[in-house]
C-alpha cells in the first residue's frame, strides 16, 4: 500500500507507519583520536563522551522512540560484537550485523538494505553514524519522520544537510540546487542537490557560509530499501552482484555469518557518498532542524562539557589554579591543574595523555607510536 | 677514654669507635610539595623519589654502614610510626622515637641526645634529615667519619657545609671564617663559622658564590651527646629544663611514650639552627665532600631522573611527540605527551597533578585547596 502511495508523487502523503520504519546504525569505526580512552576494541562509539552512556547507546536510544527495536540494525566489526551487545543490552541479537572486515559505507548500507528488504522491500531505512552528537531529541525525531516520508513518497535518497554555524573545514559540504517551487524538481520539504563537495580550506569554507546554499554533510541518510538497492545496481554493479550473491544464501529468512564472512570481504570498498549519492539523480537533501556535531577529537568533546569560570571543561573533580580553557577527562579521578592553559588531559586508568587542545588530532600519532614503543597492548 | 682524648685538642686523635657512633634521622616532616604522591600520612621521606626505596630507607641504609643499627634513632610523628616501621623493617622498635607533635628541630635533637647520653654520654651522634639526596656512598661515609672525629676530639657542634654549585636561593648559607692555620681557632679539617645567613635573593646568592666563602646549610650535624646537651643548657634553658624533666621519667633505661606525650608538647618550638648553632661558640663547619640536594619539589626531582634526548625526565614509559623538558612521575603508568614543554605530570592513581616545573612550589596551594573542594581525603 505504501508502495502504491510512493509511486504516485501527486498523492497526498501520510506518515510512514511505525512497523515500516527501520534504522541502520553504522558502528564499525575504529577511530583512534580518542586515545587513551579509545582502543581497537573500544572505539569512539563505545565511549561515554556525550552522556553517561556510550555514543552508540545514545544513538540507538534516540531513534528507538520512532522505530521498533526489532527494526533496528547495528552494523559493526566482528571484534566489536561483544562491546556493542553490552552497550545496548535490549537490542535483539539478530539486530547486530557483523562485518568480518570493514569495506566502507556502500557495502554496509547494501547489506543492511538486504536485511530490510527481506522483511519489507518498501521498508524505509534511516542510516545513522553511531558516534555523532545530536539534539534536542524532539527536533531530531521530527526531522527523521519528515525524512521517512520524503524517502517513502518520492523514492528519494535523502541526505541530511546541517546548516553551518561556522566555516568548519573538517566536514564535507552539500550545495543545494535552486529549484522553482512546484516544478518537477521540487522535492517538497527536501531540497534538490547541486553538488557534494570535499572538505574545503578556510577561505572556501567562509565563502560557503556566506552564500547560504551550502550545508554540512552529516553522513545521515534515509531511503527505501528497494530504492537504495536499485541505485546500487545502477551505479555500483559490482557491489550489486556481490549483494545478490549474499542474498542468495539466505535460508529461513537468515543469512548465516559464515556466508557473510566468505562473501563480504570481496565486496568493493567504497563509500555510499562517492559510489551512489554523487551519481544518483534521486538525491534530495533535507535541511536538519536539530543540532549536530561529529565531535572528532578531545578538543571538540570539551566544548560539550560543563565549564568553570575559567573555561576549563570537565565532568571530573578539578582544582584549577591559574589554569584556563583546559579539557579534563579522567573518569572521576580528581585533577589539579596549576598554571596551564588550553590542554587536553585524558586519563584512562592504564594510560595518560596530555596535549594542547589545538593538537588533539595528533593523538593519532601517539597511537601509531604505541607499538614501536612496546606499548601495543594499549592500542 | 674518648672524653679524655677529646678534651685535649693537641692529642693525636683516632677514629671514633664503631660502638660509640650514633645516628639520628629526623623524619617528622609533613611536606606537601610532593602532592599527589605525598599525603599527610605519606610525606616526602616515605616516598621512593631517588631510588626504588623510600628516601628515609635510603638515608638510614646510607649511615647504617658505619653506625650499629641499635644506635640508629628515627625521630618521627606518631601518625607516621607505622609508615616508618614499614619503610625500615630491620630497625629495632626502640629505634623509632615518636613525637606526639612537631616542635621543630631543637627539641627533636635534644630528646635524641638524651637517648644517646643514656647509653653513652660521650657517644657521638650524626643528625641527618631523612629526605635529602646524598652520594656517592663512599664519599658520604668518609665525611661522616671525619665529622665523628671532629665532634669527638674537639667537642664541636659540627655542621656540614655544601660547596655551592649554583647561586641557589632555596637554601640558607653558612659563611666560613678566615682562620690562621695552627691558631687557637683552627678546627683542623673543619672550618670556623663566621655566620649563618638566611635564604638569599638571586643577586646576593651570586655574590656568595663568587666569594667562595659561603656554603649551603645542609641541615646535617654531628656532635657528642653531652656537648649538644650542654649547649642547649647554655642557650635554650627552657628546653633544657623540659628535657631534664623528660629524662627524670626514665625507668629501666626507657622513657615511656606516655611521658613523652605529656612533656614533649610543652617544649619550646625552635630550630637547632636558630636556638643553638647561631649562638654557640663551639660551631665548626665541615665542607662536605659529597653531592647533596634537598630536592624540594617535583622540578628538582626531575633533575635526578633519567632523561630522553629531548630532556624529558621520567622512570615511566613515555611517548613524547614534540615534547621537551617535562618531568613525568606516574608509578609505571604509560604517558603520552604531545606538544608540551617543561611540565611536571604526576599521577598517584587516585589523583593527578599537572603544572609547569617552574611552578612546582605552588603544589602547596593545591594541597590547601583540597579541603575546600571537598577532596580533603586526598590531603
Amino acid at each position: 500500500m505504501i508502495g502504491t502511495m510512493a509511486s504516485k508523487k501527486s498523492r497526498k502523503s501520510s506518515d510512514v507507519p511505525y512497523r515500516r520504519r527501520y534504522a541502520i546504525v553504522m558502528a564499525g569505526g575504529i577511530g583512534s583520536r580518542f586515545w587513551p580512552w579509545s582502543r581497537s576494541a573500544m572505539p569512539k562509539q563505545l565511549l561515554a563522551l556525550a552522556s553517561d552512556e556510550s555514543m552508540l547507546a545514545d544513538t540507538v536510544t534516540r531513534i528507538r522512540t520512532i522505530v521498533p527495536k526489532e527494526n533496528i540494525f547495528v552494523v559493526t566489526g566482528s571484534k566489536l560484537r561483544r562491546g556493542v551487545a553490552k552497550a545496548i543490552p535490549w537490542l535483539p541479537t539478530s539486530g547486530i550485523l557483523c562485518e568480518p572486515t570493514g569495506r566502507n559505507t556502500a557495502p554496509c548500507v547494501g547489506w543492511a538494505a538486504l536485511e530490510v528488504a527481506a522483511r519489507d522491500p518498501e521498508g524505509v531505512m534511516i542510516v545513522l553514524p553511531s558516534d555523532h552528537v545530536v539534539g534536542p531529541p524532539k527536533k531530531f525525531e521530527k526531522s527523521m519522520l519528515s525524512a521517512f516520508k520524503v524517502a517513502a513518497d518520492n523514492e528519494q535518497l535523502v541526505t541530511f544537510g546541517i546548516k553551518p554555524t561556522d566555516p568548519a573545514t573538517g566536514y564535507g559540504y552539500i550545495k543545494a540546487a535552486t529549484v522553482k517551487k512546484g516544478s518537477a524538481k521540487d522535492k517538497g520539504p527536501a531540497l534538490a542537490v547541486e553538488a557534494f563537495v570535499e572538505k574545503p580550506d578556510e577561505k572556501t569554507a567562509k565563502r560557503y557560509l556566506k552564500t547560504g546554499k551550502y550545508y554540512w554533510n552529516s553522513g545521515m541518510f534515509a531511503w527505501r530499501a528497494d530504492t537504495i538497492l536499485g541505485e546500487i545496481a545502477a551505479h555500483l554493479p559490482d557491489l550489486s552482484r556481490g549483494l545478490r550473491k549474499l542474498e542468495a544464501t539466505r535460508k529461513r529468512g537468515r543469512i548465516a555469518q559464515k556466508d557473510v564472512d566468505r562473501i563480504y570481504p570481496k565486496l568493493p570498498s567504497i563509500s555510499v557518498d562517492h559510489g551512489v549519492m554523487e551519481k544518483s539523480k534521486r538525491v534530495a537533501m533535507l535541511p536538519a532542524d536539530f543540532d549536530w556535531s561529529d565531535i572528532g577529537d578531545w578538543n571538540a568533546v570539551g566544548d560539550m562539557w560543563p565549564g568553570d569560570e575559567h573555561g576549563n571543561r570537565t565532568r571530573d573533580p578539578l582544582i584549577a589554579i591559574d589554569a584556563h580553557g583546559n579539557v579534563v577527562a579522567t573518569n572521576g579521578k580528581p585533577v589539579a591543574l596549576v598554571g596551564v592553559d588550553g590542554l587536553a588531559v585524558v586519563d584512562a586508568g592504564d594510560a595518560l595523555l596530555i596535549c594542547p587542545r589545538e593538537r588533539a588530532q595528533d593523538v593519532r600519532r601517539v597511537v601509531a607510536a604505541l607499538g614501536p614503543a612496546g606499548l601495543g597492548k594499549l592500542s
